[in-house]
């Protein structure tokens, strides 16, 4: 694993720049990303660009032997841009403009900001793009932060009509399929089709699921106009993006589609601060670590979005300042996220950000070194990890670069789907029940169990798992039904699966839809759940309850044999399994949850440890890390496997390194 | 009691009508509506007018013995209707424009669009009016919902001027009855006048009550409008529409006057789940069920604004999608719903809907049939229902007409004014406080002795009851005066009746105004209690605690003995009766409540009962009905009555009907 | 003390006035406030002016020998004008304009507005600048009601350019002062600025800060426009401004500087019932008498913005309308309410209203008549204070001017700036931290040891004081430091004091800046709490916990001996003493809070009490005023003094008046 971190040398007078590339080194930093905030640095007057000092800098960083990634400075265009180009403002849903003065002030969809892009990133990669400093570019930066991904401007109901056209053809398919026969819905024509915000009531589901894709394939275009230039001027760089935590407003694997590694900003105490995914007795407890599963799953989840490329580029490294409350973390929690980075499969851990500046909007968000160019407490646990970087490569006899190399691949496969957490996010019929939520309990349920975990596109192919999950997969085509009938593993399917086709309407033979071909169940009548109220479940594989979402399920086995596991008081099933194929049609309480897991794993030949609360585990090829998140000290020891590195007795943010002896 | 179903032949394909039809009459359907939201396929394009499909549908209905209930599409003008007339669409309190894409989107006061209603209305009365299938007209769909009575559009502030001027005449005259010296709110012209939104802070009362009784005469002229010309070409067929729960925003008594029948729409557990009326325990207790009296109350209600006739026009079948949380209701539970509206008077309950549509906003709300076209649990219920009804009348030895002809007059009257609870809505002086609130749970107190209760009018005639209640009566002029005085029952007032002029002012005489010549009290000072604040009370009629609103009164016999039956710790006089009158000068708790109305009963001669929890009881002439809405089975009988259906053990859910043998 | 009263001769028949006139002598009233809402009335239409019904009531008045305090009619222009100038109406957060219907319907930037404002106030000014009647002016009402100091309308677009210009001179000055590198913010003019609104997400918070401070000059410059008039025609008399409980929207030391008089509006009730600055228990406890330090508070943040003269404009007489509750006042509140004010230094104490108007906005709102006529129960209170005032007079043997000029100067003195309330609401870095709350809950701390405090600015001389508080100092300027080291006291300096410069920007050397030249501390990371997290805090000046705000420390002594009398835990230093100063780093609870202000006092030579729950005591000269704002009733004595009015044992709302006798 290697380190890199943030930086602004644009914020600091010239003189300290070789001081900071020389810390950088004396801490082990070895990339530096530099740029994507710079645009009015790099052009302070329509069209009179001003190279030099970013010139300078890159010499500077490259004589010390960092290696850069340029970010394109579309994320904050210069004001006299925005002047000229009035209408690549957003707007919100309530029609209002959102204006200059802080980032991200544009829409996707705006043609006029695109040409502006254009040009300037095709400036800046023709200077850049052969410079020996540049190891990789990143595009813009955190697309979709502060809710830009829906916008409701003129540009936008432009784009949103085109791409109607493109995907209908003719405004009856459209009215055929969007069921625009319900209130008089139906158009005459593309051009008569609004955007789905201040309607007197809720706007078709299928209407907004539309809008929600057209916007994820504008965010698509606009990276991709991106790429194209960058690949044409700057040959066998990396090009990457940094997403953000909880964002799924636009198809992370379509963009990355386009780009060679994933990266993401990792910020686990504000996240865990405003997240409502997380209960207060979480947010207390692991206030100062973060939640456990936090980062792991997005590490997998962006790692799928990478293709199997992974780097945190943005890595907290003390309080922030934008989160509703801004602890400080605990002393060693810089190097264990940095450490469970690296277990997911990170090349880079990258923090945020070299120095804290005194002045604008982040003055309060810490980095590397304080604002008076001291270093704060990360940038000695970032040194620390350096050292352990090299004792472990020592101990296992192998190069940093052998390290990175070992494998990252999960034992167990979760499908997470941008397009179903839409349909439920539209739709969820029960405050109770979101998308994430339920998905990320899945994901807990799975890791406390000691599993290492894949995360996959549905587009993927599933087969080397021995264990597959789809916590709510809305919409299972033919396609994908073969895959999955292909799939020789077991399959766990959760509630609300191929509940819609495509096009947001109840499958013909109703829900689970095209499942019906792997279990014979129907759902006969969806009973959601208001907030503390529960049902009871029990059958041969546990006990517990049914919270948030429950389906009347009617299960009839026609010719393969089928067992009910579990059912409520009434005998009604809720989890039906037949061949290598389970249905489970409720949300159930994480204790349940976890019980089921730990079965099917066992079921499908894995072996799983219930962990004590806090620690997580990860397996990178024969390597096995463990993590404490929690307050307590814990005993932490694997049979078969020798440690390299850390203690058994794991104190708060402690970790372990072990080896596979077998 | 006859059976309906709400109907949408143009969601389905032809092929299916015929089917449709023969099981709705399996099922023992007799009313059908149709139409109502189907104006864009009426009118497909301006001017091109389409019967075929819907004279096709009526031919069908009408060959099984189907009686139609035809709705005016008004509900959902097309989008190129819109786009003719932008200025049709209302505008929030914000001032955005509330645009096409659901429903319900344009505003009462708007001219243009009156113009086109009255076309397409008076095209299909010309059609339809006379035809064999047509029983009835419903008028547009649900006035009110989605928030649409208060609109703050140009066409709203051009009505509002012309309103104003027809009240007052003059604009000084406006000045002094508004108090406009107040503030310097003096106008020189009507058109100055301004609509009562985005002000700076409130504005006068008067000013939001007056745009509040013009937004609801819009409705009022609106309806006429329909009314008049389906009385010009279909006469002889009543005319009806379908109210909603707890919707107070236009004078719904007003709206009846030119109707033959109100018809509501029934949503048991979406309206428990929605209100905030509802205490949580309540909310869970009642989660499959609804809350015992949330039908009562607007039967009763909405049987007095159809002086007389009532009808359910949609009755909730199973789950809906529009609360925050939708559960499935208990087995039987659309069965009891059924049977307490007949209990209230309920002519003909007709489901929502016949076939849950696949497709659009509302895919998934229940049917009687699911999207598969199979039965859902409602179909069977409703069937049950329709065996009953023929068992009843088998056992009463009467026609079903002769059952439906039992009389239905309550014992015990309450007076619901709307001009009232806009009133207090606009200044409730407590956030405690609210019309709704209190008189709800007058309702539920007197209705948990077993009472029958009538909702009047506050125009209607009193005599014939032994008891009247004016919960929250705020203005009382001469006239009412009159009709109190002349009445010779028991008359209870309660906490702010009498406390404000029709000019929202308080009277000179101070609160409660003319009850002061019933009751010689006077309200010396509100004291509005914040939440979970609570002042002892006890008296010779009980002992209990006062809470969110409470009156500092002044009690002096003039000529009439006067009697306090309640007072404060202070001895201050809470309940002061005087002749046959009491005034009432707080809200108390429910458990006092139901005692006071218990001694008021007792007073009165009526005979009262203290149910058990979740039990309620309803007579229709010498028919009594016992409905269990709780979770406990409770065994219920009654001395003087024989049991003609039910067991005396009553589940949830159960009910059961007796004859009374004296 | 004397008793004033507000009063509007156009809300009754002229027929009443008299009568009205006597009854104000009759309870004791000697002032008059007339006419600020008035502008309707004394120009009904554009340039048609009408004195006559002023000049009668002013004759009346001056006829009974009161003294009137005429305000000019600038809160509420009538409809005409606001017609002829749109432009005038402030424009909310979300750009909608805020119309006319209430009242304060304009900027403080608008020049067109201020044209009018000039035009009629000198016209009011020249006509009654010299009336035997008038002893005082109020100029407008209540600056910043109802959100009123930020307006984002195209007035304050202009007047902030201006603004700016003038602060910076060059906009590189600007950009660098502000940190615009960051996010590539820069701009080229001036002309490209906008308002710090609807940006995508937070703006700049130098931006939004000196935004607040434009908006606050803005007031200034209103105001400043009123008295230059005023002084002209009107001399010698004195000018007020009528202030309201926690305001802090604009710098009300500023507006003062061009006043003689500070006044400000009371409502105990009202405020603890809307506050968030008060716990729920609090709330509950003293819902009928205000919280024990509301009015001291307030009294002497105001006396210090009046240079020493305060009066109190509007008292609260009973329940008002505008709170989310209105709850009656115990009996006796309003006397007591009336006494804190004069052992405050009020001069005047003035009742809002005279009569309750039974119409409008404001018909719940009590007056010292009822709308009937009839007296109050607040008219009692007031006429007992006048013979109180008598009494007291009379047992000191002092004319009641002598009275008025005992003098008012607290022992402590406790530093209050706008400034750094505004930097701390634009970035709390935690919603659990407020300033207004820490600094009310200092003031809570140090008055219920018994002591006497005077809120100062920070512009103001400390000497005199044996200690000084600055609760939360943002910025500490090269001057001040001055001024501080120049202090002879003991000088306190509450957590974030000096983290900030002018330009929102973390000092070089860190918090707390400048303060580091009186105790060697440096903030090295800042650990902003959530809610319910505590630290534990102990040392030799007590034991409790941190909350809301850690700031973690390094304290490492220069030249200077230093002591650390509490510490976290970890062992790091909380409160640091070097000399005579202490850094407080953490806010703590009310407890240790207590304790804290209790050693720093007696070490400042001071004597202090733990008053028992509810009690708090003033002393103005050698008179010493004990009260009971809560629901126990306590024995209070002390030696060394002897009484002069009231009893030992004080119930709810009982007062005591001692003097000193050594
Ligand atoms: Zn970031
Ligand atoms: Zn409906
Ligand atoms: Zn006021």
């Amino acid at each position: 694993m290697k380190l890199g971190v943030c930086y602004y040398p644009e914020h600091w007078p010239k003189a300290r720049w070789v001081q900071d590339a020389q810390q950088m080194r004396e801490i082990g930093i070895e990339y530096v990303r530099v740029g994507e905030f710079s645009w009015s640095r790099l052009e302070p007057a329509p069209g009179e660009l001003d190279w030099s000092w970013l010139d300078e800098s890159l010499a500077v960083l490259h004589q010390h032997g960092l290696k850069v990634v340029l970010g394109t400075p579309t994320p904050t265009p210069p004001k006299w841009l925005v002047d000229q180009h009035p209408d690549m403002l957003a707007k919100d849903e309530n029609g209002n403009v959102r204006g200059f003065g802080s980032r991200r002030h544009y829409t996707f969809a705006s043609t006029s900001y695109r040409t502006e892009v254009d040009r300037i990133v095709t400036l800046m990669a023709q200077r850049y793009g052969e410079h020996p400093a540049v190891y990789a570019w990143q595009t813009d930066n955190e697309y979709g932060c502060h809710d830009t991904i829906l916008s409701y401007a003129d540009a936008d109901l432009i784009a949103f009509r085109i791409w109607l056209k493109e995907k209908y053809g003719s405004i009856s398919e459209l009215n055929t399929a969007w069921g625009n026969v319900f209130w008089s819905m139906e158009y005459r024509s593309f051009d008569e089709i609004e955007l789905p915000n201040l309607t007197v009531t809720e706007a078709n589901p299928i209407h907004r699921l539309d809008f929600q894709r057209c916007c994820s394939d504008q965010v698509v275009a606009y990276n991709k106009l991106q790429t194209e230039i960058l690949r044409k001027f700057s040959p066998d760089r990396d090009l990457i993006h940094n997403y953000m935590g909880f964002f799924t407003a636009f198809d992370h694997y379509k963009v990355g589609n386009d780009l060679d590694i994933a990266s993401w900003d990792t910020y686990p105490l504000g996240f865990l601060d405003q997240e409502d995914i997380y209960r207060d007795d979480e947010k207390q407890r692991y206030m100062r670590t973060g939640h456990p599963d936090f980062g792991a799953f997005h590490h997998d989840l962006y790692r799928a979005c990478g293709k199997g490329r992974l780097w945190i580029m943005e890595q907290q490294p003390g309080p922030v300042n934008w989160a509703p409350h801004n602890p400080a973390p605990a002393n060693g929690a810089v190097r264990l996220w940095t450490w469970e980075a690296f277990s997911h499969g990170a090349e880079v851990v990258s923090y945020f950000r070299w120095r804290q500046a005194p002045f604008a909007q982040e003055q309060m968000h810490a980095g590397l070194l304080r604002t008076d160019g001291e270093y704060a407490e990360a940038a000695f646990e970032a040194k620390q990890v350096s050292s352990d970087v090299e004792q472990l490569a020592h101990q296992l006899d192998l190069s940093v670069d052998d390290l990175m190399a070992l494998p990252s691949k999960g034992q167990v496969a979760l499908v997470f789907d941008y397009d179903s957490c839409w349909t439920f996010d539209i739709q969820p019929q029960s405050n109770a029940y979101r998308y994430m939520s339920w998905f990320y309990r899945c994901y807990e349920a799975i890791r406390k169990l000691g599993l290492s975990i894949d995360i996959v596109s549905p587009q993927s192919e599933f087969e080397g798992y021995e264990m597959l999950v789809l916590p709510a997969q809305a919409n299972i085509d033919q396609e994908m039904l073969l895959r999955l009938q292909a799939f020789e593993g077991r399959i766990l399917f959760g509630p609300r699966s191929g509940s819609k086709t495509s096009d947001y309407r109840i499958p013909d033979n109703l829900a689970p839809g095209k499942v019906q071909a792997l279990v014979d169940v129907v759902v006969e009548r969806v009973d959601a759940l208001p907030k503390h109220t529960q049902l009871n479940v029990y059958g041969s594989w546990g006990r517990g309850a049914i919270q948030n979402w429950h389906e009347q399920l009617k299960a009839e086995p026609k010719e393969r044999p089928q067992e009910v596991l579990l059912k409520t008081d009434n005998g009604t099933p809720v989890l039906v399994k037949q061949l290598n194929s389970y249905y489970l049609g409720s949300c159930v309480d994480d204790g349940l949850l976890e019980q089921i897991f730990s079965r099917l794993a066992q079921s499908s030949g894995l072996t799983t440890n219930f962990l004590p609360e806090g620690i997580r585990v990860r397996d990178r090829g024969p390597i096995r890390f463990a993590f404490n998140y929690g307050n307590e000290t814990r005993e932490i020891t694997f049979s078969g496997y020798e440690k390299l590195l850390g203690s058994n007795a794991l104190g708060q943010c402690d970790l372990s390194i072990w080896r596979a002896t077998s």
